[in-house]
């Protein structure tokens, strides 16, 4: 009777894993499709390629319904399965997370229509190559962001934070000198706006690969430590460890 | 003995109902502070008011903390009480609507600091009409949408999303007139730049708004209606009522 029992307790929990690993991959998965969407926005704005931008404006929406299938999923893990500690914390995690990447996956969309606007404004090329610059940066950060989350790394976490704090300075400088541009030359303005809307959008991605960074933090040591700057989250990881 | 029992039950479901009414309460609290936080910054903006948008700013991290605290407290509620059906999809709501909330909350702490460079940039009122307008549009959105949260009435939630479309075409042609303008007076191009972040901050405070109104019509309907046009989700809300 008792083999009976276990047996059935052993699959109910081997069941509960495979869900709990089951939100996890599909969001790694939805991770790897929105970073692909960046850099397909970008590729898409650099070489004027009209089709691909609207290619990536086409797959928003299945990064959309990615977010809605896998937030069902959380609902029903905690209806069905009442997790508790550290599972509670990866249902939530992943809640949290899908969100930030579904914005993500709207900036990469606002970009691709902005490589649309403009591939009709002429063929100037200026602030092309700090796009790709903060682009190649921004979308490193998403890629490093989930295999932090996939490992429970909270050092590549960490970085992610440094990192988006060059993102953000290289981000504030690059508008500086685009404003000068602009000034200049104000038959300019229209297009280098759009390429400063770009150039923003990016600047969010970063925002968002951060977020997810610190929800590997919450994973790992249940600490919550949104709007904290990355030394006070130093810090207070160093507290922990003592 | 089974009074007892009942007693006890009854008195487990008593706390249990305050501790849902607490985070909506303390939710509710957090939705006032920060439509407050939007009405003060564009005051502070309009009025040159450096020492209104300081405190705007300085109030941000009690909005912080306040999402931080909730967000807590969610949690322990899933942890402890592990709910079911709608006081489950209640939890989940605060905690999605606490996210926007607190992203309202940097709007206004940006517009903030734009009012405070803006104060140093001479004294133009270009764009100031509008700054209002719609800052007044949005505020009044994230009021409803509250309101609509508090008494789960779903009509006042898609009211939002419709106001949320009139104030995304306010907003595009307020841009497109301003963007006319600096090319008309190179030397306005900062000034006007920051003006024109002022109104993207707006138009995200609405997109905000909406976003709680759809969490309202989860709560009231179990409707996960993110990512559709507002004469979607009206489709969908008939189908449901048939």
């Amino acid at each position: 009777m008792d083999t009976i029992k276990d047996a059935h307790t052993h699959h109910i929990s081997q069941q509960f894993n495979e869900e709990l690993e089951g939100v996890k991959k599909s969001m790694l998965e939805m991770g790897g499709l929105v970073e692909k969407q960046v850099r397909d926005a970008i590729r898409s704005l650099i070489n004027a390629d009209v089709q691909l931008a609207e290619l990536v404006r086409e797959r928003d929406e299945l990064v959309n319904n990615m977010e809605v299938t896998i937030d069902k999923e959380c609902t029903q893990i905690l209806a069905k399965r009442q997790p508790a500690a550290s599972d509670l914390r990866l249902v939530l995690a992943v809640s949290k997370c899908i969100s930030d990447l579904e914005r993500i996956g709207d900036e990469a969309s606002k970009i691709a229509r902005l490589a649309i606007e403009l591939s009709g404004q002429g063929d100037s090329q200026q602030g092309f190559v700090e796009v790709r610059h903060i682009g190649d940066e921004v979308s490193s950060m998403i890629q490093q962001a989930l295999t932090a989350f996939a490992r429970l790394d909270v050092d590549s976490a960490l970085k992610v934070a440094h990192e988006d704090r060059t993102v953000d300075m290289e981000y504030r400088s690059t508008v500086r000198e685009l404003i000068t541009y602009m000034m200049e030359d104000p038959r300019s303005i229209s297009r280098v706006l759009n390429i400063i809307w770009c150039l923003r959008a990016l600047e969010r991605v970063g925002d968002h690969a951060m977020n997810i960074g610190e929800y590997v933090i919450y994973l790992a040591k249940g600490l919550d430590v949104r709007h904290m700057d990355v030394e006070q989250v130093e810090d207070q990881l160093e507290s922990v460890e003592k």
